[in-house]
């Protein structure tokens, strides 16, 4: 279960969320994104079962899954694994991706892979991302993985209509296709996300369970809260250019990060009336950085939404703080015989009272586990939420035109360099 | 050898940088921060060898050190050896940091730890930092590092006059003080940095002399870079509230958030007009980000400077993408047999065109390798740059009274929650 409060004075009116509301709806209903039916298609469970049945006998001794993908291709993968690698189903194989062509971190993260016992997953919509299809060739000729002993050790996830597919195809490596109107940044919940998350014991089923629930309820409108905050930052784009996600446990980074991605390249358009437009994700993660940003939220320019992103202390307060009273030190006896959980949630909170008291427009969720079905709701809640801004902003969410010049650019002057 | 240059026009006349450059040299002579001295002064080397040579038999056999310590106390140091842990003389031992009270966390972070191949070092200013004082009674208690025999296997560095220091004093813990005029932030060039990473096996002299040679190169005027990029980032405070850290290596990866606190506390403050006023840092990897955030700074909002910070493409190009022309792939081509560090600095260069070509207002540092004197030199130069923002603000760039709030409130709220 995910508590979603909103601590700022929404100022929408019915009127406004109808707007909004129709306008989700008739992208959910014109396939504006596939995104949306993703908790409710089979496709990726089917993938899985059918992957997993044809190559039974290589993965029974996997130990090192590599997922050599980058932006949209790992981001999504990358935040439902630090989220719930605790979980005791959680099986021992270890994940490692490659989407740096950064050489020394290559080589980092390849030095204990060995090829009789590792998975390597491609994973590039397009397939033809440069990074992804670098570091595919260099494992392909580390590891000799064309060879035909080894082509099991290669699966590709990719588009319909990739050069990527074709490829694999001629050279009988087993691949899976992704539909197109997908955006990688949305793709966490087909098989690019689902595929991995089954090979490392996840219940998959349960993620795509509390997205369909969330999105269910959402449609049956119990999920004003979102059309709320979406118009307020919609409508105060101007003087608050920022949204802060303040996530008070070090399992939520690369969920930061995911947010980071959907945020800022699907709101930083130039609109219909070819205005730039945009919000600014910043993240943050608690309690770690009110040693290092607080400050400045607290004494910089006010130009900045907050989102508290918490666990219910009661999920996990078996480490507790031994009942050490220090000489000297009797200042921090009163945490003493409290568990760890109790003091991450209560500077949360101490934090949220202290930006209220200031009138900073804070909202908070807070989630009372982290299993499957919570970050199943979690992931398509921040959907909903950037579709719901990006619909009031007139922009189209799902492209990112911009990001293309710098490609050909990159090619055109390699030469030169 | 680091190359700095300004992509924007820089329009701050020969009188406001003589300004701005008195108030600095005044800040150093009044000694209004004690960050200045530390490159000159040899005490975090004595204090180093000091200690070394008074635990010379316990060091021999360490295989794990665990820092405990938060913000300041653990930001710079963590940022260094991300940096520089490639280098062959990095000796094997495990750094780990206990920062986080977050009890997943914890449990992760002392999985591996045996107490006989292990030190503690306690890091923390004040002494009372809450979370570092219940990382540590834990650490006592699962440790038993009270005990006579295992006394020695913690070291405590602290403030002159902490609490803290009183304590391990009268428990006869070994302790390293720290000047109090040296904020947390500022403090990675003191004993705070310089003593793990003496034990890591760096070679912490070049590091301070890096330092040294940036700070007698700025005081005789040979970076007025500096001030012209100080000047033109407080000028458009209003209208560029943020500053992007555009950094092409995973090996920056903690730099930039050492990068974060140093800016975002720094220069987040009341002015003396009493006016809120700061600069939002924002931290990115490149080229990764090019895939998440690239969009929103080309057609989002105008509201950021962006700096670029990469190596040198011959410091590391041993590691070559191979000669594999893929059937369908071919347009993947143009980067065969050259090397993966071209590509990424040829990345990091087309970004920087593109974003030329738009006019947005850029800057770029570059490193020509990754050793210790271009690390120290390249800390100086962000204390620098902070100091001369802050000096322009009009505002106490190395106090973070806002913080103290939350402190208060967590104390008066524990016992209610």
């Amino acid at each position: 279960m995910i508590k979603f409060d909103l601590h700022f004075t929404t100022t929408s009116n019915t009127q406004e969320k109808e707007q909004v509301f129709e306008r989700i709806k008739d992208e959910r209903q014109t396939q504006k994104s596939g995104y949306y039916n993703l908790p409710y298609e089979r496709k990726a469970l089917q993938d899985s079962t059918k992957y997993i049945q044809a190559n039974a006998e290589i993965l029974k001794d996997i130990s090192h899954i590599i997922i050599i993908g980058i932006g949209g291709s790992s981001l999504g993968l990358k935040a439902i694994e630090t989220m719930l690698y605790h979980l005791p189903h959680r099986n021992n194989i270890s994940l490692k991706f490659l989407e740096h062509t950064d050489p020394l971190k290559i080589q980092k993260s390849l030095k204990k892979i060995c090829i009789h016992t590792s998975l390597f997953i491609v994973i590039s919509k397009s397939g033809m991302t440069i990074e992804t299809i670098s570091l595919m060739k260099y494992c392909v000729w580390r590891y000799n993985l064309l060879e035909s002993s080894l082509k099991k050790r290669l699966l590709i996830i990719t588009d319909k209509d990739s050069p990527l597919l074709q490829w694999a195809k001629q050279n009988h490596i087993y691949t899976i296709v992704i539909n197109k109107n997908i955006g990688g940044r949305f793709s966490v919940l087909s098989a690019i996300g689902i595929v991995p998350l089954k090979l490392l014991g996840y219940k998959v089923e349960e993620i795509l369970e509390g997205a369909k629930i969330l999105q269910d309820s959402f449609f049956a409108r119990q999920e004003e809260h979102i059309l709320e905050k979406a118009i307020f930052m919609a409508k105060h784009h101007d003087s608050l250019p920022m949204n802060i996600l303040f996530s008070y446990s070090s399992s939520f980074c690369n969920f930061n990060l995911w947010y980071m991605q959907l945020w800022g390249e699907s709101l930083g358009k130039t609109n219909i009336y070819n205005t730039n437009i945009g919000l600014t994700p910043i993240s943050l993660i608690g309690s770690i950085d009110q040693h290092s940003f607080l400050q400045l939220i607290l004494e910089g320019k006010r130009d900045k939404t907050i989102t508290f992103l918490g666990i219910n202390q009661d999920y996990y307060n078996e480490l507790v703080i031994p009942d050490i009273k220090i000489q000297e030190l009797e200042a921090t006896n009163f945490v003493n015989a409290t568990s760890f959980a109790k003091l991450l949630a209560t500077q949360r909170l101490a934090t949220m009272q202290v930006l209220q008291e200031d009138n900073l427009p804070i909202d908070s969720i807070q989630l009372d586990s982290l299993y499957e079905k919570n970050i199943g709701a979690l992931i398509m809640y921040y959907e909903l939420l950037t579709s719901a801004v990006g619909c009031i902003f007139e922009i189209n969410t799902y492209n990112q035109p911009a990001v293309e010049r710098g490609k050909k650019l990159l090619h055109k002057i390699y030469k030169q360099i």
